[in-house]
């Protein structure tokens, strides 16, 4: 239940983005492209690349999926083996042109370019003192308090990088390419994904492995927390900007729940494993309930590998009960009010021939506002469904994350407001269980995770945004 | 595995259109803009609308998605209680503007719009004869030869479709709309499906079932094979142009097969339990094998409800070994020579953390050319997959279609030029099965199919047609 | 004060097309994309392009100017030596996709394309009479009615073009291109332009002689009315479908004092010098009236010629009091209510300067409805015009055009219901004066013309069409 | 012969933009939109609107025409009573996103837009300067200096703009929207005009004054050179950054040669009759020629009013030898080696009947590379023209300019090549003359100008620039 939903029901739940970078290899721009598109299921508003040929750099980007921002005589234009990229995800406030990345910094000294994943949560306290001291913001990013921090530092450009680091607290996986060189960089919890592959003679940063298939690349390893790779004439180098014993392993669990694409590898652990784990553990929670339920189903795509994972686990019929229109684009008509309300019917249907007098077990990833659940358990029931259990292969969104995942308000979270057998009568469904914390973890294979929207537990400071918290 | 991966790998399948009609409801503009939607993976080349206020016609139409066609300010522009709509997959040749439907008449007698679905066999012998009394055709489709057919006979225009379709061979399914009615019309071996359901106080035509849900229609039944049905002030009326001694059930097999959503219904039977039971099918075969497999997976999208099917058989687990990109549009960058080669790349992924060292059966819908299949498993071995056995949920294509289906022609049919060990070879599987005749029919529960492509078995008169046949 | 004006002040008068054709030329395709270029503006709805290449005919059409429809892709692709093109402007009500031309026919014996200009006066009886016989019309144009009347005869396609043109009433030009001929026909009236030149080894036609110079074609000569002309391996060939005693030569008198371009050349008189002629004469009527006039000023841009006109004769100094902003395109927002009112003003502007307490003389090519008269009238007094002498240089529309110009309807017509007194205060002028029939002819140097708009002289039969006159 | 030809031939000269303000008027954003399309001549690369609603401001961007840029639902979506716009003209090098205006400003004190018109010739040293403290610039373009210059320094933002305009040598007239207030700036030389008007209850603030008109603006005054005017709740407030007795009048001529829209007034001197007045003093320098010359033409547009004047001081007529294409858009195919030579006829033509055999007076504003000139003098000779003799209503370009005028380097400059005898043999011409630059004075009343670019003194310093300086 990705993305394109949020162009009926309101948004669900949004990731930032995905940065992708090559270094050294022929048809960067070209090979970039490939490596969006593999990325592109983490932002589809805007995109952007910036290719340097050693000596120049080339930017370009603008609203909209890569296949419509770009194409080949563009592509075509942008020459260089180094080049950087940049899907975004933007909410309606945020959706200004200056916020498009890469973000150019054109200075005397050099030109570069960054592309940016993530929320730095003292971007506000370090921005007004920027500006105190003279700097000036063009667009609502964080990705500009960066750069800056950067830029105001002294030395080379990897001490530069690595105090401004120092400087940062929350989630960050950023790529800065200069004319002829590139940087990554992880913050110190890991709470973004990051790594690197070899292609060819060179190589390729990307915020998702998915993305190293289309462009012939061999995964070599994930960033550490707190690392700094720097891809130069000398080769590969790496660099700690905080002692290795500060950091730790807090990696996003909304990436294995929901963001990343299933045939990613997450810390050594590939997505539609973890996911379909779950999808067991939800199912031994299940093995003494006289459930009487004839089968499992998923809701597409990110809840389908947790149901074959419960399917199996169970002994369950995995089943196709509702399917996906794969043509709801991001445009089109308004619709009535009448056909607001079945407005989740463009996207998803219910197969009836499947459903009709079934016992279900419905699973899916997470639940947020809890509308979109509501409909879905009704679309069923439409369709004929005897009863509908409602199984979420995550905890219960408790919390807001202040580290670049759109979760909504505080008040916005239904979880936050409502126990969980009132949430099951808001949705209609005969019964409702979520994972507990420690079943996601193990479902994670105990990997360091960080689960603060369902914990509370920050693993930062927050700074000024702890006033949007309540209790 | 449908249509976008044509502009990849070469057209595969491509059936030629869905149609939609809506009659007696209010905003008929915005349902069937809505019922096209649903029925968007029918076509995606071109699509249209007339809408009829009572007295006058309006029709707009263009090339792209209905989303990209039409916006709020054209639909609300188009007023009237009656509506009928197409979707259209034209094959490069026939990309010309004025193929695009509703195909409209305005007649001094009335004007009226059509939209039709299948190829008809006599048309060119049909179109000779009338041009050499003085008809024009302007495009290159058999609905103009269908329209002239109509025009030129005599009587209501019940009578008129009648006559008309006495004289027709091949297969159709059309919905003719004047200013105040709308006539169903099926052929008389019933080869593309046409059904209706009641809305509100009006009713709903359409190619398949999966548009009522959207327009809250309620399925009334299909069309017989040689049966028109007309609605107007009358109500609803039914007529048969042909004894029914003559009609036979000759649904094209491919739409349960390839083309049908799952949720649809065609001659009740479900598509996606028709493709489930194919998978159960191919698993008894292989009962006795000694094939050591690990899991069962499917190629996306459309060989999933099979691969499901051989999973619940076999007792094999089902697995997503093999996820697809939903951002894969019509247009994107000329990839280079290198890059066409790992095209299919762009579009699939192998889950290389399930694959790697697994022996799998891969479950795919049918084999056209041949090398998307051998893609697909070179993909697979790629990732690391010690052995695939490649299952086909249908039998071999030995024989071009000439109902509608884009089968590609004689030459390019693999099948007819390969046995079944060479293909095996061919596309680098370990095994290669696929299902008889007899197991097609007993999936599809029996009903009358049309099966030509298979067995050479036309169930009618072939014409001029006959010479690009073989042997 | 030409078309796009249209789009703030309603239309006000409208030629039907631009055809242009070239026959035996590399880059065929390319030329007439220049052509058409070059008649831009008797058209800017729609346009199309066929090419053959000896063997097959390729048609590309669209909405919107040449530059919009076309790019360097899609006219590369249009391979041959032979081509035909179109531009088109059509009313509100004729704006569907079939009516854009060139219109193809695609028989069995051959295919073949026709671009045409003009209106057929008898059109609907034709259309009627071939209906009756089974013809089917798609769109609602004349030219679909001279294609089938052609197709319905017998013989060459010479014997068939003469044989459809005997039995067409009214006015046209148009151009039939076969796989490897072209046929250039004229209305035996003469009322719409046609003539031909040579370009290297061949040969364009072309509505207007403007557009020989961008394809370096040498002028030859116009048609004849009641003229065929063919191009083909043979050599030029010309065939009268009439007796020349039953010709005559009525050109439209629209062409030169609206339509065409200055530097076009119709019937040997090149447009501006009679315009400019135009000017003399209204300023030899005012020889002996006490104006007082400080200046000449035209509307731009077809009037400018006309006032260069009356400037020379009368000794006045020709003045810019009004300039025209050249970005006024076909779309942009809505006006609020008090912007309307005010509409002109985003295209024209009074110099102030020059206007101020200033004794004017405004020249205007003609008056339709008389609102945009009477707002650039407004415009110039509220810059500071003492006084506003309007000068028109035709006579007054009393009549509707059956003959291809959109003049509006007879109630539209102000001069249809105004007296030259009564007229002059609406627009709020100090004075008004309009040509006489006589010293429009003589303008033209004594050419035959077609003035039925400003008389009531109709150079045809109008069959059905008489009943929309009044009086 | 403005922009548009630059995309045929090359470019020409290039004003680099025109900035729009409104101040406290209902429909800020709408009349924004109708004021910059009357700037349009003055950029068509890029644009943008910014409003605030005295809390918010919204800021909206893009490549391309006002028209095309922006539409109904985009401007009603900008609420608010104060606007600030832009229309840019970019060379290639500088077409990149970050360059489009406004320019936003985000700080947490307070955001703010700019838009900027002119060039700043120490903006290269201001930059470094700034970047050694920590400042970074994303784009290209001199605005960016200038709002973080503003933003170093400290106090009311009118002591900010007078503090940062103190540092700042060059050209430059801008205007800073805070939430509620409005700055209009002018360079103490006075290098670019700026003024503003009444309307209705507030304010309107434009580059040239014909903006007024469409939205109903009473113009008041132009700017002072050094002078900030400040609109807000205490009315409008004056003030000078620098003494007046540092100022001067500097306006740069080439806004009355060739910039400017006729209509416009700068420095109480109307556009138009300036150039008329050139087109007289060039006619009283023929005087006593023997040119035995049948009539005077312009090179439409910007050298009509010229030609107007010439031909009233000579009593030679007045004549419309060339006329301009007005549906030369931005985009076309591209044209072939071939045709390229004849590109200037897609946009130019010459009118045969009118030039043929005589001997003609031919104004053109000004001559950059002379290529331009070359060719239309070749197209009136191809269309029969005797002799050609070209008179120019400037003088000689000799020296580059820094003040936002893009007329190319030094070697581009035919002028600072050859002698006029040599460029008269270049262009083909029968004679050619320029302007002096007392000439030039006379014909702007003796205001103030800016002529650096045909005597090379500049009124400046230049800083870095003045390596580009060649003597």
């Amino acid at each position: 239940m990705k993305d394109e939903m949020a162009y009926l029901l309101g948004n669900k739940l949004n990731e930032e983005c995905g940065v992708f970078g090559i270094y050294n290899v022929d048809d960067a721009s070209s090979l970039t492209y490939f490596g969006l598109h593999a990325l592109q299921h983490r932002g589809q508003e805007a995109c952007g690349i910036a290719t340097s040929d050693g000596e120049t750099i080339t930017c370009y980007k603008g609203k909209g999926l890569i296949s419509e921002v770009f194409n080949t005589g563009i592509i075509n234009s942008m020459k260089g083996k180094y080049a950087v990229g940049h899907v975004r995800y933007s909410t309606a406030g945020g959706n200004v042109i200056e916020n498009i990345q890469p973000l150019m910094v054109r200075a005397h000294t050099g030109h570069f370019g960054i592309v940016h994943n993530g929320q730095i949560v003292n971007a506000q306290e370090i921005k007004i003192a920027l500006e105190n001291e003279g700097s000036i913001f063009q667009g609502s990013n964080d990705s500009e308090v960066l750069v800056h921090l950067i830029q105001k530092e002294s030395g080379t450009m990897v001490q530069k990088i690595m105090k401004a680091c120092a400087k940062l607290e929350g989630a960050f996986a950023y790529i800065i390419m200069t004319k002829d060189c590139m940087y990554a960089v992880r913050d110190k919890n890991g709470l973004r994904p990051l790594s690197y592959a070899k292609v060819d003679n060179g190589y390729c940063i990307s915020s998702e492995t998915c993305a190293y298939d289309i462009v012939n690349g061999k995964f070599i390893r994930a960033l550490n927390p707190g690392e700094v790779v720097r891809f130069g004439k000398e080769g590969v180098q790496t660099f700690n900007y905080c002692e290795p014993e500060k950091t730790q392993h807090r990696m996003c669990a909304m990436e294995y729940i929901y963001f990343a694409r299933p045939d990613s590898v997450i810390e050594n652990i590939n997505v539609h494993n973890m996911r379909k784990e779950s999808g067991k553990i939800l199912a031994r929670k299940d093995a003494n309930e006289k459930l009487d339920a004839d089968m499992v189903i998923g809701v597409p795509d990110s809840s389908l590998s947790a149901a074959i994972g419960y399917a199996e686990e169970s002994g369950l019929p995995y089943e196709l009960g509702l399917i996906k229109n794969r043509y709801v684009g991001r445009t089109f008509i308004q619709p009535t009010q009448q056909l607001r309300e079945r407005g989740v019917r463009m996207k998803l249907s219910a197969i009836s021939a499947i459903v009709k007098d079934k016992n279900i077990i419905m699973i899916d990833d997470s639940i947020v506002r809890g509308t979109t659940s509501k409909r879905i358990v009704q679309l069923l029931k439409d369709a004929g469904a005897k009863s509908v259990h409602v199984r979420i292969a995550s905890p219960e969104f408790v919390s807001p994350c202040f580290y670049g995942v759109d979760t909504a308000t505080y008040e916005e979270l239904i979880s936050a407001q409502l126990d969980i057998e009132s949430l099951r009568k808001f949705i209609n469904a005969e019964s409702l269980k979520f994972m507990s914390l420690e079943e996601l973890s193990q479902a994670c294979n105990h990997v360091g995770l960080c689960t603060a929207c369902f914990s509370k537990e920050y693993p930062t400071e927050l700074y000024g945004l702890k006033k949007t918290l309540k209790r």
